[in-house]
């Protein structure tokens, strides 16, 4: 920063501090060390380095949309950037300061400001966590039904910022059907209300403009979210289908027919056989050495137990046994055979080793065939949900579908959580993971799926399902898992393979983001995405952060 | 027009003409008479005495979108008024060229371009009449599932513009739900696409700023359109309630329990002993002299058939006998004494003379009761609709329904489409008659109710019923009639009925329109509602139509 900038910025810290209290502005090292990065796995892997690339010159904790107010106006005036910050839990960048200026923490406000009953609306402030909303909202009968993996640790700004979409997403809604409204702070026009807040309800409406936004059109400060009262019944049920494109059409015709099951999920063949093992479902589950975890992950453990064998008409599991039939016939793979002979004890798998040579890898999991298990799970009253169940049976045995009973789904309930925020122990054991969410219509699900693989193939493995279907699309979820022996070798594969992914995915015509957002990572594809239509972002932008202090450089690139 | 204006429009028209072809340019007074109104009731008044405020200069036929670009590219350069015109179905003054300039006329635009049966999307021209787009796609096998009842003559363009919503949209959706995209010819930057023309599906959804609009943003040239194959069953019944608040509650506990049936109707007293009369269903009802079927929905008629008897435990009709009783112990009703005594017969009936004495009338009403009819329909398949039914009589007998079985459903179905259109055979017997939606939530859709009621019914006939349900709260539908015996006494007591109305409306804190778009009608209370909101609306505009040419004067009164 030059002198001037710092003066400046000094000013504004000081008007900040007058405005909120000394004690909600931070500048020590380790809370902007702290506050640099999201959970982008690019930013894990360069931590691993010792490296951190940008930090914010001040960390601010407003407990109040008025504080939010002063302080967006003082940066505003002084073209001091402000980065909104909830969890902290995005996995895109979408939280990093890269023009450094203030991180504006929106944890303190948290509260549920009032539940109408009769509305079945809850007017709730950005800052509250997932899990937290949830259970209050739960404590007075209610649920608002949005369940993303980050719950734990993700805040309602940031699933507004985001465009979230939760496991219960087929019932309940993405992120954008359960916000009736948002209250923003803006540089431009200042505090912003759209859809319920207003009650305008017949006009254009302006709120799927923010829903998605990232914070660059203004600092949400509160949503009013549709809920609903907590069902009497749940009820699950597994499917096996012969392929993907037998379980892609399963899932179209049950969401174009109409039916909303709370859970509707399709696992590829690999990805299946990994959901049709019995995961450790004991409390010490989530204590295990997460090498051991992605071992089994990647099916490299023993099997345990014989549960799989239920799973339709093909027998799957001792992939360990298949991989090395077939390494053994190839050259240069002496180090994997060891391995297979060390007979994959977790604690002897050289991870990094395999992940290594992913086309064999990826290679070895078409041994598993090509059934897909579905997971399908309803919400009601008993009534509802067994009507439902009955209907489901029907609908689906013409489809092929072999019924495996409730198990399935009720375990993946069971241990649905697990496998998140495991990176830094993956990263112990060699190996870097991540995940890619796409989504494109019906027809050309299947060819991106395909084409997303293909073009992974030789750089990670990876297993994908589908979690969140629509009208007239789907999205698909993607596992990858690459070598991270050195964090610049990690670095670099983890980049080709992004780049090789969401190529695949704008030459099939799919979207490069679904439910986790663009952030830095993305912003570049989303650009060749939405072509002329960011002018239509850049008017709504120029009018309400004429400066651009919000948030820069994410969501799109730059103007030129 | 100014001669140089008159120059400027000439070399316009020139350009459009060696654009599009001679042909397709007309400016001759007959056509330019024609396009100078919608049904705006106040514009039927005016032409009554043979008023016609404004003409736009020339009406333009564009048959591709193509032309549609070249058109308002010619009228952005020299800063021509262009005013998209579908239908002119409009009840607000929606299509009236203000600023004269050119009226354009999309329903050469009229094709399906495409169904994708694998993502049920339609893409579809705006021009399109709605019964003509839903008979094609029921010829295909599919349903868009939208049926306002200007569904004879407005176009989807027109549906777009206005925010419309039809007959069934508790399950289809409104129009907002319907559209999965859209193309826009804007003079700012060119042809926008939006939703799933991108197919950006996640960031910012630019769609619902354009729906509502009224043509103000942009020319929309064609919408993709989710649609559904058409349902196997479908199943109607009928409920009594003993009151208003008793039926709001119950539809809101259907609504938000999740079901989704494709009717949901509840009348008010007056409204519901309309409904239960039978109707004349025969073919010549079309033909009927509206003021005998007027007549009749005023309840001033012999009643036919006894199925009103049938209605819950409240018998009602009779309401010409009722009426004679009160008016006889009335001083001045000499004439509504004369007409009763003269057996209603239609013809004889001054009813102009009853609707001066609106307070009367009203009060009248109060004589049928409490007691309000509640109808349901579902559509699915047969399994479906019985479960369904089955659920919703478990359901309402809680909420005190009495089951009026399948035929109050069944009738209004079959006669659904009588009523519309009959103004000007109104304004023969002496009546004008219009419509109010405005909507609310939950909790204030009674007050809402009753605040209008008591504000209008010193000024016209007044009777209610609600349509469309949503989370949070339902729209009111009013039916107004006033005396048309003079033109300039009824445009003064419509325009009163009016103020009155959505003073009284924005007093409750509801929105002042649900389904018929803003025109210029409602603009001031729509500015009054949005309030700061607006300025999202004027950024967006100032990018698409820097020069204001896009309907002016429309949706909103012009900045300050």
């Amino acid at each position: 920063m030059t002198a001037a900038t710092t003066e400046k910025l000094g000013t504004v810290l000081d008007g900040i501090r007058s405005a909120v209290g000394a004690d909600r502005v931070a500048t020590d090292q380790a809370t902007r060390i702290a506050y640099a990065r999201d959970l982008w796995p690019l930013l894990t892997l360069a931590l691993k380095e010792g490296k951190v690339e940008e930090l914010p010159e001040a960390v601010v904790r407003p407990t109040s949309e008025d504080e939010v107010v002063r302080i967006v106006d003082l940066a505003h005036r002084a073209k001091v950037p402000v980065v909104p910050y909830g969890g902290g839990s995005g996995v895109c960048g979408g939280a990093v300061p890269v023009a450094g200026g203030i991180s504006l923490d929106v944890k303190r406000m948290d509260r549920i400001v009032a539940i109408d009953e009769g509305r079945l609306l809850a007017d709730v402030e950005a800052g509250i966590v997932g899990q937290t909303l949830e259970e209050q909202l739960n404590a007075r009968g209610f649920t608002l039904g949005h369940f993303p993996s980050s719950i734990y640790c993700s805040t309602l700004g940031g699933f507004v910022a985001a465009k979230s979409a939760g496991q219960f997403s087929s019932k309940y809604g993405k992120i954008e059907d359960m916000v009736a409204g948002v209250r923003a702070v803006t540089p431009g026009l200042g505090v912003v209300e759209t859809g319920a807040y207003v009650p305008s309800g017949r006009g254009p409406d302006w709120t799927p403009a923010f829903i998605g936004s990232e914070g660059t059109l203004g600092v949400v400060t509160r949503a009013l979210l549709r809920v609903h009262r907590l069902p009497e019944a749940m009820r699950f049920r597994g499917f096996s289908f012969p392929g993907m494109d037998a379980a892609v059409l399963a899932i179209r015709k049950l969401v174009q027919r109409g039916m909303r099951p709370s859970v509707l999920r399709v696992y590829d063949p690999f990805d299946t056989w990994m959901a049709m093992r019995r995961p450790n479902e004991k409390p010490e589950a989530k204590a295990d050495p997460t090498g051991a975890a992605f071992a089994r992950r990647l099916g490299l453990a023993e099997r345990e137990g014989d549960d799989a064998d239920s799973y339709g008409s093909e027998p799957v599991g001792g992939l360990g046994d298949r991989l090395k039939d077939v390494f053994d016939r190839l050259p240069n793979s002496r180090s994997i055979r060891d391995a297979l002979n060390a007979r994959l004890r977790p604690e002897n798998l050289p991870l990094g080793t395999l992940l290594r040579q992913p086309r064999l890898a990826n290679a070895a999991t078409s041994l598993l065939g090509s059934r897909c298990l579905a997971v399908v799970g309803f919400e009601g009253t008993q009534v509802e949900v067994d009507a439902a169940i009955e209907e489901l049976l029907q609908i689906w045995k013409v489809e092929k579908g072999v019924d495996l009973g409730a198990d399935p789904g009720e375990r993946w309930f069971r241990t649905r959580y697990h496998v998140s925020f495991k990176l830094p122990q993956a990263l112990e054991r060699g190996a870097w993971v991540d995940t890619i969410e796409v989504a494109t219509f019906w027809d050309r699900l299947v060819p991106l799926y395909d084409e997303v693989k293909r073009a992974v193939a030789d750089k990670a493995v990876v297993m994908a399902h589908l979690s969140h279907a629509y009208h007239e699309g789907c999205s698909i979820y993607f596992t990858v898992a690459g070598p991270a022996g050195s964090a610049s070798e990690a670095r670099d594969t983890y980049q080709r393979v992004w780049d090789a992914a969401l190529d695949a995915t704008l030459r099939i015509g799919g979207t490069v983001t679904h439910h986790h957002g663009v952030g830095l990572l993305k912003r570049d594809w989303a650009a060749r995405e939405i072509g002329p239509a960011r002018h239509l972002y850049d008017a709504l932008k120029d009018a309400l952060d004429p400066h651009g202090i919000l948030n820069p450089g994410k969501l799109l690139p730059p103007r030129a």
